[in-house]
């Protein structure tokens, strides 16, 4: 179910440790409307500078993509690195180079080895078409332990069309966004003055929603391409087929976000962080964050330990307003604490259990108002602290 | 070097494992002067209520405190404990409960085991001057793995006077404060009107520059008692006498500081992170924040790994002014990073040896101004994982 009008290679440019592919391509059969959001953080990669600089102009006809070596922190060589790298791909492609997306991942503050990506660069090319999306998928890992992709398709008028994305992530995950690259592909057409506010509302849904370790990276990039190859209508905001694509573009999103958490590195948890009874959504929101992404909270999950206590605490100082003596909360359907105070009966024992499944809901009511948020999360446990205390080694 | 006219009492009460002393008691031979600060989160302890609607009056004689359970998220019950538990103490000591402050650390929504409490209540008043500070310090303990002390004397007019605190931390020590509790002793005498602001300013000088974790704590408390029993001259703001005090106050309030995050949970590292070049001071310590609570950069810490790439996106994302082109970074004397770019040369092999050390400074200049911040942290250890996983059991 991959949308038409793409291509796809994946090479092994010796990036990363060998026996691993790499580097990436994706390749529209024409250019396409696009849209991306990057990391807000200050310190941006120079592939993200150049990308925003190009994509500013809401089109888009290929994107190549490496893992192993995030490029950032490398200044004006890294700059240089990535504006050739995008130069060769496009006579070898025969297209403009302007039309060309670069997205890295990996290590920070080491140069691209250019020789060897350079000596890749050919065989990317003329391999173009030669690789699966769900190849790509693969190519991009880091720190992943699985490949993630969704799909979904709609209608227009009697026209099927595809939304499919991939995703990368694991580590360094926290809204706006983490080191997440994401690539989503539409045979659909989208109206160019629409697609950017569509992908952005989309990602606050999603990638803004997921938390693994609270760290933002340098890197993030989340990309959509619409190339219109499957001839549905233009699609344009505030129509019902809008509406429809927006929709499925949240779920594909949503579906790769929660992907990435599943799959946060060391994780051993998938819980879902539901505040309810906050004076604002915003404040909800904040309160969210801070229970997930709260080093001692996450550890007690890792634990399976029901220190309901922790939360409350973290929603304490996360500054969103709350009424102390009007706290509830609930393991999924099990009421823990309530009145600001431990619920009692046989909440420590039926809490545990519910601790003790690989995925639950933890909801905090704030018992001030009616704004609510989720956000999702994983446990810290031994695992992540091995794999980050060793990442470059 | 204990200051005169205090007496002390530490006691099982067995709100802790058995085999621990885990109540104890300081008194003041007459009513002190006194000021505290207490938790920012909104979820405070009973005790931490109890005690700041009576420090608000400027003076206190005693403080009573458990360790084993935090009184926190109790609700009614818990107000009512926290106030029982002086008002008993109050009789058997002979003094008003109004000059008694309390303070409980430990696991959080459990009820106060007051039964056991209240039978070891008149043996702690019977007790009273048979224990040492140093004894306090160590009844106080939760997770710390040694006791806390710090002591300073001065003169004034060629009376001598002390100033001895203890702390305990280990665990959610994050400013505005920490679980921590510290308490602060001296016999000098000092002007009413004074003391709190003083207070303040050396906690935000000590205490509000550590993060172990950066959860903050329900039940933070930092008391300062002033008898007078030295028979110093009254110390007022602006003088050079209370230049000389707030100065030894600093002194003792940073090196309790210091030996809590030494003392972290797990902890292998302690690393003191120097922000220079920032737009304001508090843009700088916003930085330094950043950098100290990146689970990334902690873990690398741990894994001793000189990977200041986490350090600059760090910094990138803690929302404070920089110029990515001019960042710079070193660990101790070793530059590793400037410009915005990897130092080169020997930086690697020799900024690895330096995370080797037990102790290092990290310094990051934002390159865009003359603010400049200090925060001490912390690594992130596979032991911070199992003691958190597994407080409760």
């Amino acid at each position: 179910m991959t949308p038409k009008g793409y291509r796809f290679a994946a090479v092994e440019a010796a990036i990363k440790k060998p026996g691993r592919k790499d580097l990436g391509l994706i390749f529209s059969d024409s250019p396409a409307a696009a849209a991306a959001v990057f990391t807000t953080n200050k310190v941006k990669a120079a592939p993200v500078l150049l990308s925003a600089e190009r994509i500013s102009k809401g089109t888009a006809q290929a994107l190549v993509v490496n893992s192993g070596n995030a490029n950032a922190c490398t200044g004006v060589q890294g700059m240089s690195d990535a504006r050739e790298t995008t130069l060769l791909l496009a006579e070898y492609l025969g297209i403009d180079a302007e039309l060309i997306q670069v997205s890295s991942t990996g290590v920070i503050g080491v140069p691209m080895p250019m020789e060897r990506l350079k000596s890749a660069l050919p065989r990317l090319a003329a391999e173009c078409g030669k690789a699966s999306l769900d190849d790509l998928a693969l190519a991009i890992m880091t720190t992943d332990t699985f490949p993630k992709t969704a799909v979904r398709t709609g209608t227009i008028k009697g026209v099927n069309y595809t939304i499919a994305g991939i995703a990368k992530g694991a580590g360094m995950i926290m809204p706006n966004m983490a080191t997440m690259l994401s690539f989503v592909l539409t045979d659909a057409a989208l109206d160019a003055n629409w697609i950017k506010r569509c992908l952005s509302s989309a990602v606050d849904r999603s990638f803004n929603i997921i938390t693994v370790d609270g760290d933002t990276s340098t890197n993030d990039t989340c990309l959509l391409m619409a190339n219109g190859a499957a001839g549905t209508d233009l699609i344009c905001e505030d129509t019902p087929e809008a509406i429809q694509f927006a929709d499925m573009l949240d779920q594909v999103l949503l579906e790769l976000a929660k992907q990435i958490v599943k799959d946060g590195e060391g994780a051993t948890k998938f819980v879902e962080i539901r505040i309810t009874g906050a004076v604002s959504d915003a404040d909800a929101r904040r309160a969210a964050m801070a229970v997930s992404n709260s080093c001692l909270v996450k550890t007690a999950f890792f634990g399976q330990d029901a220190n309901w206590g922790r939360i409350f605490a973290a929603v304490g100082y996360s500054g969103a307003e709350l009424d102390p003596d009007a706290l509830s909360l609930w393991f999924d359907d099990i009421c823990m604490a309530s009145g600001g105070i431990f619920a009692g009966g046989d909440a420590e024992a039926l809490g545990t259990l519910v601790l003790r499944n690989k995925e639950f809901t933890v909801t905090v009511d704030l018992g001030v108002g009616k704004g609510q948020a989720t956000v999702y999360t994983s446990d810290i446990s031994h695992e992540y602290v091995s794999i980050n205390a060793d990442y470059r080694t």
